[in-house]
């Protein structure tokens, strides 16, 4: 085999592996006889990966319990019950994530609520369904808050969302912890702590716990580490300023999601157990210097769950060599999606590994962009891969690692329906999402 | 009224108005009603405008039969028919749009069918459905649809798509001409020519025209008349090479779409008819210099006729103000929709206007953030308007121009559903699409 026909196990599902004849397997399963039997582009997730990241975070992070798997990445009743399954805890962001969650019986005393805009709809879903958590997001919610819950009879267990200031190094448009930005209270101006009063002197909801979150692809405990020092030193100001059985209740230190995975053979993949131990250590020392008991650590990853358990195979259709200088080529190999099925690389130029998965190829390499087929110059996947020059219409390719936020943002643009998902595990293959039709536009018109 | 209170006409509706009770109202319906009736996010079309830019178009280009609708920018069975009744052509740009214009009954003549990545049983439906041209994209395309041609003993027209290596200004993911993109036959490198003369070699293909795309949101003729100067010269070289049977029949230029409209108040309108104007006096004299009968202009407007006759109408929701520095403070407002109803100002940086729409102010105004209520801090509609400081939770907001790749490229991110349609005609509400629900989401799994 060539170096291209390897498949960087860092960036792959874990069951990933090219079979003697060549063709790339899943669990087992040929991903050339998945695209056969379910069509292409295809969503093919490996069940065991998921399981074994939800594992690793349980492992790390104290217990399943502390892990909330964050549904906007990509959630179906499967995939919750899979999380419910491996003891995690769900996080969801919106009033049909709870739902979904909810009709997958997913328990709800382990669901925490977040969202920057919850309608009273949605706070009485909440209080209704008796989650876990609501994460208060603005001074106006906590008052909404509190009269669903009396209306209702019940008391709601909440955490306040702290905006820390930090930022950690990550792509612009993913990243939350600095101020100027729609979620959470600032601890700086004293918002947050305004807020941590505000809900304690609410009669129907009980606060138990602070949250923040310092973006998106991180890779160290630095950012965590800095944003759990300040937020924890809010902890310490709201102990300090109320009785005993107010602020013992004052327990969980939520530092939410961002926890990166790897994209392409030359990125790093993240060490959960070692991020996760420099984590615990300077919260552990944190609070202590503060006089604070440790506090519960919660968590909350998407992607480094979901993400590197999925690939999307794609059937390679038109070829087309462009001359970009007088002694430059371009090949452009475009698939049969694109754009609709991952908004990625247009959205937030994010990188991609890109393989030949029905054969392997010793052919040269040559310098490729992979496109879309939608009617836009801009449905790019890929932007330059050095793929083998031989790779033919009708050969398969799969993008690796393209489990969150693909499917989960994916779009009808050009009347593209969204693409199929099927799970495998130990050489069994399981539908989980159909692929969309034009039926299923026309049945949205009145 | 203040000066916030006027719609700006350029960018709004035609129809759309404020009433004297400072709600606006689009063909007569107030927006504040529909809301209450639909929910919110709604798309509202106001049917008299967009029925009015298809005249203009065809009034401008000689013909309705000129004139090819881009359905990628909002596509209906609904929309296909106001298409068809105004004397359009039709552009589809994938199997799927061509099977809901066929749904239809679209007149197959009528359409214009493009797409860099074609399968054979996408060209075997263009042809059984006997569709009016098939825009040839690349060389394997043309042999491909001669095959299926042959098998169903019909003969199929055709345009060569052009890469005249002309790019029309404007942002850089839109723009379509120069020669490193995925679409059409290099003019400079002879791949073009070649195209041709296989078309013409073919036996059951008949190639009538050439086709080229000069970029999104073009507000003057320069780039269209440089790019039809460079087609035209090539149309010549095909003509002065083929007997008169075959060169008379390439009697088609098709200059494509990328006609710009007005998204916010400060730009500028586009006048077609000077546009056309301009464009046919330029393709007049080229064809004379060049001895060639002049050929007949057809243009793909899809934004130009779509986007300015629809709104999106969402409830206001969460409000914060945030200090950004020592002395500056922004508003964040929120919405209950975002990135998944309107990708395009986190995609391409697009701008919107947006009116507070069911009633006036006259309160001072105020830096303000709208952003959607997706979990994402890149999840904004407007950066920075100045909107008036009163508007509270439970006000409705309205952005203007989004009839084009806003429910095109709609998403479900965090499970939200599609918002939506209704159009408006003369005071009457007519329901287009209904809303997405969980229920939907969980009809696809298996």
């Amino acid at each position: 085999m060539t170096k291209f026909d390897v498949l960087p196990s860092h960036v792959w599902p874990r069951s990933a592996t090219r079979a003697t004849n060549g063709e790339v397997t899943i669990a087992g399963v040929s991903l050339a006889d998945l695209a056969q039997e379910f069509g292409t582009p295809l969503f093919v997730i490996d069940e065991a990966d998921f399981r074994s990241r939800c594992q690793d975070m349980a492992a790390a992070f104290g217990g399943g319990e502390n892990v909330h798997y964050a549904s906007k990445a990509f959630l179906t009743r499967k995939v919750a019950n899979w999380v419910a399954e491996e003891g995690l805890s769900l996080d969801v962001a919106s009033e049909n994530e709870l739902r979904l969650a909810l009709a997958a019986d997913f328990p709800a005393e382990r669901i925490t609520v977040h969202g920057n805009n919850k309608s009273d709809g949605f706070l009485h879903l909440c209080v209704e369904a008796q989650v876990g958590h609501v994460v208060l997001d603005n001074h106006d919610e906590i008052a909404r808050l509190d009269a669903v819950a009396a209306e209702l009879g019940q008391s709601q267990d909440v955490l306040v969302r702290v905006k820390p200031g930090v930022e950690a190094h990550t792509h612009e448009m993913i990243a939350t912890a600095h101020e100027d930005q729609k979620f959470g209270f600032s601890l700086a101006s004293g918002s947050a702590f305004q807020a941590a009063e505000e809900a304690i002197a609410a009669n129907n909801i009980r606060l138990v716990g602070l949250h923040c979150h310092v973006g998106s692809q991180v890779f160290d405990a630095q950012g965590f580490n800095m944003a759990a020092e300040r937020v924890l030193g809010l902890m310490e100001q709201i102990v300090t300023s109320q009785p005993a059985e107010v602020a013992n209740l004052l327990t969980i230190l939520d530092l939410g999601g961002g926890y990166g995975i790897a994209y392409t053979a030359n990125d790093e993949s993240l060490d959960v157990a070692a991020v996760a131990a420099d984590l615990h250590e300077k919260v552990t020392k944190s609070a202590e210097s503060l006089g604070l008991a440790t506090p519960t650590v919660m968590v909350e990853p998407g992607r480094a769950i979901a993400g590197p358990a999925t690939v999307t195979v794609y059937e390679v259709g038109a070829i087309k060599d462009v001359h970009i200088s007088d002694n430059e080529t371009r090949r452009y190999l475009a698939v049969d999606g694109g754009m609709s099925d991952n908004i990625r690389p247009a959205l937030y130029g994010a990188e991609y590994d890109i393989r030949l998965v029905n054969r392997t190829s010793d052919a040269k390499l040559t310098n490729t962009r992979v496109v879309g087929a939608h009617c836009e110059s801009g449905d790019i996947l890929i932007n330059a891969a050095d793929l083998p020059a031989d790779i033919h219409s009708g050969d398969l390719v799969a993008l690796a690692a393209t489990g969150a936020y693909c499917y989960a943002m994916a779009s009808n643009y050009n009347m593209f329906g969204k693409p199929a998902v099927v799970s495998v595990r130990d050489g069994v293959v399981s539908p989980m999402l159909r692929r969309q039709t034009v039926s299923d536009f026309l049945a949205l018109e009145a």
